[in-house]
């Protein structure tokens, strides 16, 4: 999934499944109510996003959800929160299970999120880019009423545009600096994050949200990054020029959104700082998981209402977390 | 020099050599100006505790110091900072000579802060909480005009019984949190921690210094830990309920002291992030020293001086630091 080249920087390895569930079904795989099961791990930056955004679109009814645990061994993300360890829908352990029926030798990473065929337990896709790209634009059919316009079309080249640099600079920023194998790729990789964190703040500093006046993918993209800085990038990837928490504008953003419904309830603190702790043992051999930081500061006011703007536009928030998708108290802030 | 027992804590061998130089030279070592030589590092703790009371007291011209480099190797600390990597005093590549003069197969942690007695080249003392306070009682006779009284007689009971508790809880406490060897060991070492740092900030809410009305050897034992909070303890050793940066009382009690001469000019952040980094590899496998935190703010108002309090009491500040004792610009705040 990941390596350090010979100057001792970190690439992701982003050679993925690239056949999409469309509504036309070009690729063979038509959106189609209950046919398709979303995998994902709360811990998993890339996955948080396709939590958030099926939330924000009312997709729960149409597209079920599993939950991998936090931890997985070198191979796979494993169903080890479930009774048995085994997935309910799929009736399998592990996801590289599903990725083998789609590919038998499958040689790449064994990644979350994933959509997996319910009726043949194969992956479809684990393009996680595009699959709430899709969501926005393919799923249309099926979004509840109410639902906001993730992508909308006047927006798209900006959202793509920062969407980009997001990817590049933060998203991926951040593993950049914790996986660097040298001083010099790690120095580099520090102040090519928080350039890319300082125009944020430029960015967001007179302005609700990253793209217009609502919440867009754009935001969704950048959330699930700054959800884990204070807990885990900020200590075990040395992101430590400061914390969030010390950067007022980008502080009070994250707090904004993490108090907007289908945000902050997709946040699993305890099983986010498991997973990054646990798992990677080359920078943490010990594997002790810190107990801070303390988190209730998420919960105190943002006053990012005065800026203006319409979280979801002409839509409205979503209701109520689905039981059994509902992060476990004392697994979130406050 | 430390190691982890069987339940996972964290124990530090305090097996020192505790011969002293006294006023009357009753192990043997006569307080003598010129016979002796401090040897520090700059990045240790418990060294940086000598620096600074020599300093305050105006020991300089008759006790010389050596500095050793930022990181050692499994043996010993060496003077790779000097012409050569040679002490220029000592003629000695590396401080275990010193050691091994006194006892030929020394079998204890070859530890800094020692002094040794130049005309032998044998270490004399490595027992750090002795010399300090034998600084402020031994050596009277050369204190310079205006040395302040750091343990003062009647308040040694109270500074001995705050000390006791700082060292236990805080001084080897970030330590403990550390080099935990189970997440157990690791949990009760943070609440133990977290639980001393609140009752400090209950001490120092209302009250300047931790003792009286001046600094004394306590406050001196307490800094040394706190600047190095923030750069090393809450990120490397996972302390990180919050930084110290984060906690009012204790961040303007530590400003305060950096900002009093004597203080912040002995601390080179550079050197203590390089030590800790580089010599941990069991707990930081590559070696990769953070950039940050900012430290700028390290110089900003403390606001302490409304507490009262009279840093010196009866005496004064310590002049500007002895040329070839300076902290290099640029491993310094601000």
């Amino acid at each position: 999934m990941a390596y350090v080249n010979p100057q001792g920087e970190f690439s992701r390895d982003t050679n993925y499944i690239t056949t999409r569930i469309t509504a036309d079904g070009a690729d063979g795989y038509p959106v189609e109510p209950g046919r398709y099961r979303l995998v994902v791990a709360r811990a998993c930056p890339w996955a948080n996003r396709t939590i958030i955004v099926r939330r924000l679109l009312g997709l729960e009814d149409v597209l079920s959800i599993g939950f991998c645990g936090p931890t997985h061994d070198e191979r796979s993300w494993t169903f080890d929160l479930d009774p048995g360890g085994v997935d309910p829908v799929l009736k399998i352990a592990r996801i590289q299970d599903a990725y083998f029926k789609r590919v038998s030798d499958y040689p790449k990473g064994i990644t979350v999120p994933a959509i997996v065929d319910v009726p043949t337990g194969a992956v479809v896709t684990n393009d996680f880019a595009q699959m709430t790209l899709d969501f926005s634009t393919e799923w249309t059919a099926y979004h509840r009423d109410g639902a906001p316009q993730l992508y909308p079309e006047h927006l798209r080249d900006e959202i793509d545009e920062v969407a980009r640099r997001i990817y590049t600079e933060v998203n991926n920023g951040v593993y950049r600096c914790g996986f660097a194998g040298s001083q010099d790729a790690y120095d580099k990789a520090y102040d090519r994050l928080f350039t890319a964190l300082d125009w944020l703040t430029e960015r967001l500093a007179a302005q609700r949200y990253l793209v217009g006046d609502t919440i867009t993918e754009a935001d969704v993209r950048l959330f699930t990054t700054l959800a884990r800085f204070d807990p885990v990038y900020h200590g075990h990837f040395k992101c430590n020029r400061s914390k969030l928490a010390e950067m007022p504008v980008l502080w009070a953003y994250a707090r904004d959104l993490f108090q907007t419904p289908g945000f902050g309830d997709t946040i699993d603190f305890v099983q986010i700082k498991q997973h990054y702790y646990m798992v990677h043992t080359d920078i943490n051999p010990t594997r002790v998981v810190p107990k801070g930081p303390d988190l209730a500061n998420w919960l105190t006011p943002h006053g990012r209402e005065a800026l203006g703007g319409r979280p979801f536009g002409e839509g409205t928030p979503p209701g109520p977390t689905r039981e059994g998708e509902r992060v476990p108290a004392g697994h979130c802030a406050g």
